[in-house]
């Protein structure tokens, strides 16, 4: 099954103790998409000015991204720009130029309205349920938000949560969105406003996914050089969605595979600046790494007997 | 297999959000020993004042800890205060009082030093040395420290870490001593200077195991309500060791489920105050934990296709 994503395609300008990037391709709708198209074909929505360098998106169309609903309109591109702590553990933004972004209007080709499995990438609110109104019968939904929108937009934002089976978001914003610092607690708190899924993302500690019946731990995968985490929880939700939507099943055993293809993901984004390690991933690193996981975690549950007690 | 544990036995005086204890008892020599109790027999070497409540000890004797080897001096116990913070994640020593703890001096009765399980609690790494000179052939020496070690006796931690198998330490004190805010390469030092596994302790965010082939994470165990982290990591050790001194085995599968065990006693831990959980903790619940850790980490890892790339 294709999966459909709305979000930002920027040009970003990044800042780390290990690197530097000008006005390189980013945004939420690029990173989901270098990762989603991995495993299947992919719908993105969004906007570029006249000034985007489109030839630099062409990665995506050879791995089957339709970019039919890119709209390329006169004006500059939505431009981020932010230098990374010592520890990449923090982030200032130093700039940001909205551009075309700034009225854009989500409008899906008509052939994307029947798409099954739908991520709702970081944007107003408001615009996440315009762009849930022009889809007919999705079967999943997922999106994530920021501090920005749950501050300044909560009433959109909590109208969206009714409406959506999966908010992703890191564990700074399910506190903040929750007004509680126990992610546990936060996590219910988030599911009893809608979504039946939440992931709560915890950078290098990894993510966490709690349903109804289930909470699943990914860990973060050790790497001995990390250059850059911007567009890594986008990386994340692409390989997640991405894998979900391949198998287009939602059973507790593919939720908990696709934990770990998401990690992946967001693993390898994190190796080069930018998007540029997503660019010629092969599909054997993605399943050397799936290995790697299951080698980080997996334990028999043989029982002990503990008979001091 | 009994374990050896040297460590201190204190009176901790705690508040947290949730509450407060006044001199109760703690130290890492008792959290360790309530863990490791569950799995086998014990044998504690630490020194209290003549101030010491012993009988709040009494549950480790009924569990098979053996006390022969704490010193009951003229004067006051170990104390220690100590104030969290709203989200748990910090704290402030109010005041250290060390007491007859000052001048420690440990000394091993002669039937503890065939012991093969060493559990060498934070104190002065010279103390640690002292001990590890007193045992004859121990199979596994694991040891923590401190960052008050870290800093002031780094010769002597140093040297210690040349003659141990196991640091277990938290990731703060893993980049303090290595200089590397990277956990992997500061594991990867930690090794290079003597003990062949390293655990990194990331609080609510589990636990990582470093050996030569392998890396295993344990992740946090999600709890709704967290009372008191005091003694958690020793609590963890006692777990961890407790588990491989009762299999006397150190094969990759033994280790992997020594982290589970040791994050179950550790998640225990801190539902109470103090060690009060783990004092009627049944054998039961300890199944049913290391159970629910299985639930939250393992997957199939049946190889998709990713016919996209």
């Amino acid at each position: 099954m294709s999966v459909l994503v709305v979000g930002s395609i920027a040009l970003d300008t990044i800042e780390t103790p290990f690197g530097m990037a000008s006005d390189t391709v980013g945004g939420s709708g690029t990173f989901f998409s270098a990762a989603a198209s991995l495993f299947g074909a992919v719908q993105l929505v969004g906007v570029v000015g006249d000034d985007y360098p489109l030839e630099q998106l062409r990665f995506l169309e050879e791995r089957g991204v339709d970019l039919s609903g890119v709209e390329r309109r006169p004006g500059e591109s939505f431009r981020w720009s932010g230098v990374y702590s010592y520890d990449l553990n923090s982030r200032e933004t130093r700039e940001t130029r909205l551009g075309v972004f700034a009225d854009f209007q989500p409008k899906l080709p008509e052939r994307f309205r029947d798409t099954r499995y739908v991520f709702l990438g970081n944007i107003d609110p408001e615009l996440q349920l315009d762009v849930l109104r022009q889809v007919h019968a999705p079967r999943l939904v997922a999106c994530d938000t920021m501090n920005f929108w749950i501050s300044g937009k909560r009433e959109a934002l909590l109208e969206l949560l009714s409406r959506v089976n999966l908010l992703m978001v890191n564990d700074s914003e399910a506190r903040e969105l929750s007004g509680d610092h126990n992610l546990l607690r936060a996590a219910r708190w988030i599911q009893r406003h809608g979504p039946e899924m939440v992931i709560i993302k915890k950078g290098e500690h990894g993510a966490m996914l709690f349903t109804r019946d289930l909470i699943f731990n990914a860990p973060g995968f050790p790497l001995e050089d990390v250059y850059d985490p911007t567009g890594a929880g986008d990386a994340f939700a692409g390989g997640f969605v991405g894998y979900l939507a391949r198998c287009d099943a939602l059973t507790d055993e593919h939720l908990r595979r696709a934990m770990i293809y998401g990690s992946a993901l967001g693993s390898f984004s994190v190796e080069r600046m930018g998007v540029e390690r997503l660019i010629n991933l092969k599909a054997q690193e993605v399943h050397d790494r799936v290995r790697a996981f299951h080698g980080m975690t997996t334990f028999e549950h043989a029982v002990a007997t503990l008979t001091n007690v």
